[in-house]
């Protein structure tokens, strides 16, 4: 990431600028070889593909200050979906493995708008196993960045060059696996370099962005604390107060790319866990009436899609790999 | 389609009920099917994948009295795409050939409920070429419709077995090209059999399904008269009055495939059908811009994915054929 362009940081361009532009062609033919890789990939793996609802009574709860869409449907409110995590969970009564990609919606927070990497519009590479351990999706969610990067890099030359990206920011990622590190670790390491942590909240935006651009490959933290995440990452047995799951973030300050948990399917477990972080319970119904009849236990996570093409491409913005960006706050007429 | 079967009319089953039925289960592998095979065959003929906006300021208009959803969007109003058209016609500034399969959402009045082909939430496989003709994009519809027919007969035989449905019924599909018959065509061919049509008007659903139920292999409907369509099908400069367009209709009385046209693309020839068509111009801010500074002349279409499972399963309902399907008015809590 060239930190001198800020120009890129004052917005996007008008759509036909951005449409015509040639570096805006090459990201979304970049984009185009991802989704193809990832869902290659996907496949070889035994993945089925299975469209998940848009909109519904309940999506899972915003994080970080972002709020949901309500939509006025036949009378009652439904949401846009902020992930799918709770359908995912449900599909598990159907497949054991499952994928998605698919638009998502978070009312950003309007300081979001300058932090690079968020759209309010974006989509998602959502996957999910029954029965599967969280290191056994983490392997996953590896092999699909590192694949979408080795098929981009023999697919696509001509567009990595005219983005002025060198295929060589990619030779540590393709030489080992991933590095992964727990959350205590990050605010230890945070800490000493005089950037202030909770132990006990999620790593901050200054936080992640330091983590991310000393790093030369994509890496994992994993074991949050409970209370920085939704109530669907299940709590570890053998180490409460901590969750099953994992943030993958990208180097050169590309920061995060994708998160993904063991689930909680207990009961008793999600209810407790809707509570301790201020869910109201009454608004899951159909949810809850599936997980009290039963559900499988599973670990997925989520991609964000132009996030992933953001890092490839070696963009300043994530608004510059996406056809039609939204930022946090801006309306189009 | 087995029309003795009528309990599956009597709407969804319960969610875990839906998932755990093996039929379900075996329409969602085909579903699988059909959407790798529709990419396989877009990728052959060069279309690249870009994924267009979930919401925005303005939708295509409703057709046949459904409604657009509104978004709180940032306190003002938003809609859920109710097809992608308006950005497929921007995205052209971008490249030739591009494809996006995603979910759209349409209000349909409760009445819709019964057709057993009306999903509120659905997804569309939505195709744009610029400087394409109807004929062109025609012929990629009839192939995109062919090539996943053959791909599920081939790779999922035990799942069409399993939904009884005789890979017989695709014989005289493959056997040569599909026919065409234009709307004043269609309209005298029911007026003969005593379904009243009328010459400026949609087809109705009766007349539709008629029309499916007596074809062996799927149809095209072309030429439907201006007032039945929505102002981006563009008007015939030889036969003023009708539109250079086309629906895709399968037999047995599945109905509605897909529908497809040229578009209008001069702003004086837009801004004269959004008025004729009742729409007030000034919604349109983005979109007329774009127009007035100038865009391609393209051709495309849609095809309702969960409808073309539905005949390649030869499922009785739609819903039967969606893992959480949304039918018109029925509210989940």
């Amino acid at each position: 990431m060239n930190d001198a362009d800020t120009a890129a940081r004052s917005g996007p361009r008008a759509p036909r600028t951005h449409l015509t532009h040639p570096p805006t062609r090459a990201a979304l033919l970049i984009q185009h070889r991802v989704l193809t890789s990832v869902r290659a990939t996907l496949g070889r793996h035994g993945f089925v593909e299975l469209p998940l609802p848009l909109v519904g009574p309940v999506t899972d709860p915003g994080v970080r200050g972002a709020k949901q869409a309500d939509v006025d449907y036949y009378g009652t409110t439904y949401k846009i979906m902020t992930s799918a995590i709770l359908y995912k969970q449900a599909a598990m009564l159907a497949f054991d493995k499952i994928f998605c990609i698919a638009p998502n919606l978070r009312l950003e927070p309007l300081d979001t708008a300058v932090t690079g990497r968020h759209l309010v519009e974006f989509h998602q590479i959502d996957v999910e196993a029954a029965g599967a351990t969280r290191e056994e999706v983490m392997e996953l969610a590896q092999s699909l960045v590192t694949e979408a990067v080795i098929d981009v890099v023999r697919e696509a030359p001509d567009e990595l060059e005219r983005l002025g990206r060198d295929a060589g920011a990619f030779a540590e990622l393709l030489d080992k696996p991933f590095e992964r590190m727990s959350h205590a670790e990050a605010v230890t390491h945070l800490t000493a370099l005089g950037v202030r942590q909770s132990g006990t909240a999620e790593i901050t935006w200054e936080g992640e962005r330091v983590l991310s651009a000393k790093a030369g490959r994509p890496f994992f933290v994993t074991d949050y604390p409970k209370g920085s995440r939704g109530f669907y990452d299940r709590e570890s047995i053998d180490a409460p107060g901590t969750l099953r799951n994992f943030d993958l973030i990208a180097p050169e300050g590309f920061g995060e790319l994708a998160s993904g948990a063991e689930r909680e399917y207990e009961p008793g477990k999600i209810i407790e866990r809707m509570r301790e972080t201020g869910e109201n319970p009454a608004k899951y119904g159909w949810y809850l009436d599936l997980v009290r009849e039963g559900i499988h236990p599973s670990a997925g996570f989520g991609i964000g899609l132009e996030r992933l093409v953001r890092y490839v491409t070696g963009a300043d913005d994530v608004w510059e790999v996406c056809a039609f960006p939204k930022l946090p706050g801006m309306i189009t007429r």
